[in-house]
């Protein structure tokens, strides 16, 4: 039995999968937050090429992937699956384990299959220059390398936590030709109001979109890149799965359980829709479930309603489970999970019962991340830890049932940018955050956006 | 034409090649320092199993792989081969460039494939503990985990400067249960007498093997594992030529030209003995270059002469091409070519003109580097680039000379541990070190080792 499963580079999949198509109830639209009316595909075309609003709006079930962008993917797609066979004979379970690895990407994440094909339908729209978000930094990494590869310029909002603590994410942006300034800056009006009311404000996933969204509406040329969230990210992304479908039919196997760690929802998304399609259309019983950390609880201790993407409101409005757009979760090192809201597909998926949540604190995470690394060799990204966890936890369960199940994780990505935490786990420094319940209702408390 | 050639784990290769049983010239024997006389097996049972000395003198032209090897070898090989098209269209060249990439494995570079085996080999014997030295820290924590996966105690002596500026390679050894220790150390007496004279030697590649070898010599239970230059290192590695083989037959091509980083010889001996044999037994014409840096030009300034492998002279006497082992290289980035010394088989082929060597100073290293990360999107280790740099002048001169050529290059390890050296080239803080002849000479009229 082999440990890799790994595909040609003819069975990089020629369609994205639209799960929007097969949903029982659609997701509810997007509200311009000054009438609260439905926004129109025309009201997103400052900030993004028609055929990406397109994306964002459509109800066909599959949509072709440009002959441009699959030739860039086979830099490094498909990517392989393992089967877990040190980790499980470490838990000493019956469950298989398999896993889907994105790490081998240039930006050693899942973030390049959404950051190539915007970068390539921005060019066909003539735009000249990128601006974009970044947490710990993954997505932005894979932007700038994208935009390179078609001459785009691309500015970077780095939140500031991050841009002092992983100079070396910041570094391999550098190296890929990207400006990347600490957030909140005082290039936008947004970023100088933050620090107007706090000089030292360390921050936020929301503050760094607002900066972002602010200076691409400012200019013609000049467009904005979200790194997951949207409905057109998520679709990128279920190449993963449809690749995945197929490696696991070699290995003989279908998943009883696919687990992925969840922060906006594109991670989570990629891998599951083509195996939720099959949930829907043909009567499949896969569960689908996304883990979260438990200091940014938005899918297992949210509600489930209108919030704005960011933080200064110049987003539409979207219908999500959230925590409200204030909300500024424990500096845990799973930076890239450190949002407040959910992607609006998801979230109706969630609502409708299809798919599963569950959080974990990130002692437990980066537990699980040391086993993996010692068991499988890889270090994963504390992302990614997210999920081990949880098919940890899964796998445990089988034993003690004495049930055999097919376990499906997303290892999105490895953690060589990510030592500093692994560090402070391994001498003891990191701590778990608990979060009260008030602290979430003052939050939500805030929120004086339409209920959904 | 695909961008990478993948083979199945079927294709993981079965036996290395020994290039020493088709090599016109054998290597002159090792010779006791005390006595001046050919060393025999037995001298080196204190710190090696005996499988490995057997390899170390075998004229057998195959030997074959053990099957848990191979099975752990499927982690990550066969590693892939890739067409580099963007860097052919950035250099605007008639050649063909490939590259075997090494980075996929668990360490991010060709060392797991020695370091498996050797810690396999010593668990066969029963050995507990393995000590080593580790420079820039890739051989060090390839060895952690292949000892981690056997239940072995790996103990590593890491150069002082490295373990000062490169914490994260000292956590990636820990998160795999290694533990590591700055050299020189005050646990061994060669530590111990180098301190006493300068308590601020900010330690080599030969103090820190002479720690790691006292060491084992002292204990039953324990041995010695060293990353390159002996034979049973270099053999380990050709699974690489093997491999590279197989792979370039399916793009229907043969190398004119194939190029590797040189440090102590291991990954360029791996790359290119295959391909070597080919030469020796069917006339073939392939040149096969090794790419030093000018600071440590032990192939183009050395002398070819008996030499110590450590600083203490607590090791056999080898016949090497040699700056002499008191030789203190000027603080390059690339920490793993910054060893005095050529491994033994090299050195010969190297004398006998079956190979060719060229030095680069850094900076034209660190240019190739970028140019590699912007067009073919991996960031390569600082070692790398070495060999990035001879790939450029050979496809610049195909250009010139309008010639189509054929180049395969050993990309043997990805740069994520090695940002800080991207940061200070990009921050134009990098220089290169002028070695003079005056220097190389001192180093050399120290040695009184006999002439080979």
């Amino acid at each position: 039995m082999n440990r890799k499963i790994l595909l040609p580079e003819s069975d990089i999949p020629t369609h994205w999968t639209n799960i929007v198509a097969d949903m029982p109830n659609k997701p509810l639209p997007p509200l311009n937050p000054a009438t609260g009316e439905p926004i129109g595909p025309e009201a997103l075309a400052p900030l993004f090429p028609m055929e990406l609003i397109k994306q964002e709006v459509s109800t066909e079930p599959d949509i072709e992937i440009p002959d441009e962008v699959r030739d860039i993917y086979s830099q490094w797609r498909p990517t392989p699956m393992f089967r877990a066979f040190g980790l499980e004979k470490a838990l000493d379970t019956p469950a298989h384990i398999y896993y889907k690895y994105e790490g081998v990407s240039y930006a050693g994440s899942h973030k390049p299959n959404t950051a190539i094909p915007q970068a390539w339908y921005n060019k066909q729209e003539g735009i000249k220059r990128i601006t974009t978000e970044t947490g710990a930094g993954q997505w932005g990494s894979a932007l700038s390398y994208a935009c390179q590869l078609f001459g785009i310029t691309c500015e970077v909002y780095m939140v500031r936590t991050s841009f002092d603590s992983k100079p070396y994410r910041k570094l391999l942006m550098n190296t890929w030709g990207a400006e990347v300034f600490s957030s909140p800056s005082t290039r936008t009006k947004a970023g100088r109001d933050i620090l107007a009311k706090d000089p030292d404000c360390s921050g936020s996933l929301g503050i760094a979109i607002s900066e972002a969204v602010e200076i691409a509406a400012q200019h013609d040329d000049a467009h904005y890149a979200l790194g997951s969230v949207l409905n057109h990210v998520l679709l990128h992304q279920t190449i993963m799965g449809q690749e995945a479908k197929k490696q696991l039919e070699i290995a003989g196997e279908y998943p009883d359980v696919i687990i992925a760690p969840f922060g906006g929802g594109s991670n989570f998304a990629g891998l599951t829709f083509p195996f939720l399609r099959d949930n829907m259309r043909n009567g499949g019983k896969v569960r689908c479930v996304a883990s979260e950390p438990a200091s940014c609880p938005k899918l297992t201790r949210g509600v489930f309603r209108y919030d704005f993407g960011d933080t200064a409101g110049m987003t539409p409005l979207l219908p999500m489970y959230t925590l409200g757009h204030n909300f500024v979760p424990a500096p845990i090192h799973a930076g890239g999970l450190r949002y407040h809201g959910a992607g609006v597909v998801v979230s109706q998926l969630l609502k409708d019962k299809l798919i599963e949540a569950i959080a974990h604190p990130q002692k437990e995470c980066f537990e699980a991340g040391i086993l993996f690394a010692k068991t499988e060799g890889i270090l994963p990204a504390p992302e990614a830890t997210h999920g081990i966890a949880t098919a940890i936890r899964e796998a445990n369960a089988a034993k003690e049932s004495g049930e055999s199940k097919v376990i499906l994780l997303n290892l999105c990505g490895h953690g060589h940018f990510d030592l500093a935490s692994y560090e402070s786990f391994l001498t003891g420094k990191l701590e778990d955050h608990e979060l009260t319940q008030a602290a979430i209702d003052a939050s939500l408390a805030e929120l004086d956006t339409p209920a959904s």
